[in-house]
């Protein structure tokens, strides 16, 4: 049985992306219960040095967004980082969501002996696609979407392992 | 070109796991530069009710011991959780290392079509091997890997993006 390379990137993306939304649903309600302001937690950071909430959304949304852009063979859309609160960062998800969905399989499929350039400061990667999505995009992209729920948990918001593993534990039944 | 079970598995974990350890090692010396302790370190959560560092690495263990063990049609080897230190936590590493290293390609490939049972309280889900892998194993694993990342930035051990993605940068050259 042969693997599908959109399979295996394309709804892993969607689905870290749509979990990472319902976090921000779940932090909405709990700021609401608790009377604290979002912007204690869209500013809120696990060291000083590390990126804030906000950017950790941002850096999420075009980990998928470019990673599935590479894979595709495509031109992934800019999105100015302009977003400061809930309801733009969840558009920000929702939009690249949607730039996802732009993406048909057949598309990502025949690319799977594709080589994809990653470039970095100083030099370019070079992957073959499965490599560059195993190796560096997908671990990538679930870093910020753990470290956006991390960020969360330690505000409170209630949430747990199920909400992180959601879309794979409802999509098999 | 068709995409190999094993190469898109055994290596990502065996890579986040190699990863870990040496988050360890530079734990251990930022520690020792900053006479700290290491339980500080070892007993650190980001929210009361989530487990402390040493729970998060037994956890990423397990997650790749029991993802390839599932993924090959094997037995995991028991590993109780026994460790309070960090040379402890590094042989747990490293003891699961050596087991993904018992498990060759073939053993995997030919089960790219299985169907994984995975029993959780209450149900047992049902996977196609390659489902089970990036909707649910992978997700749980790196999850654990950046957490315990999460909670060493937070104490200020200093480490980077490149720390996490190391195996991805150096590996394709």
């Amino acid at each position: 049985m042969s693997i599908s390379l959109y399979d295996i990137s394309i709804p892993t993306y969607r689905r870290g992306l749509q979990n990472l939304s319902s976090f921000l649903d779940k932090a909405e309600t709990h700021a609401v219960a608790e009377g604290a302001s979002l912007s204690s937690y869209t500013e809120a950071r696990l060291a000083p040095d590390m990126h804030p909430f906000t950017r950790q959304v941002q850096i999420a949304c075009d980990t998928a967004k470019g990673g599935a852009a590479r894979l595709a063979g495509v031109e992934a859309p800019s999105m100015p980082d302009t977003e400061t609160t809930f309801p733009e960062l969840k558009a920000r998800i929702a939009k690249t969501i949607a730039f996802l969905e732009t993406i048909n399989k057949d598309q990502v499929d025949e690319r799977a002996g594709a080589i994809i350039e990653l470039p970095i400061p100083g030099r370019t990667l070079t992957f073959p696609a499965p490599d560059f999505l195993m190796n560096f995009s997908l671990a990538n992209f679930l870093f910020h979407v753990t470290t956006a729920y991390a960020l969360l948990r330690a505000k409170g918001v209630p949430l747990g392992k199920m909400d992180f593993l959601a879309g794979g534990q409802t999509m098999p039944a």
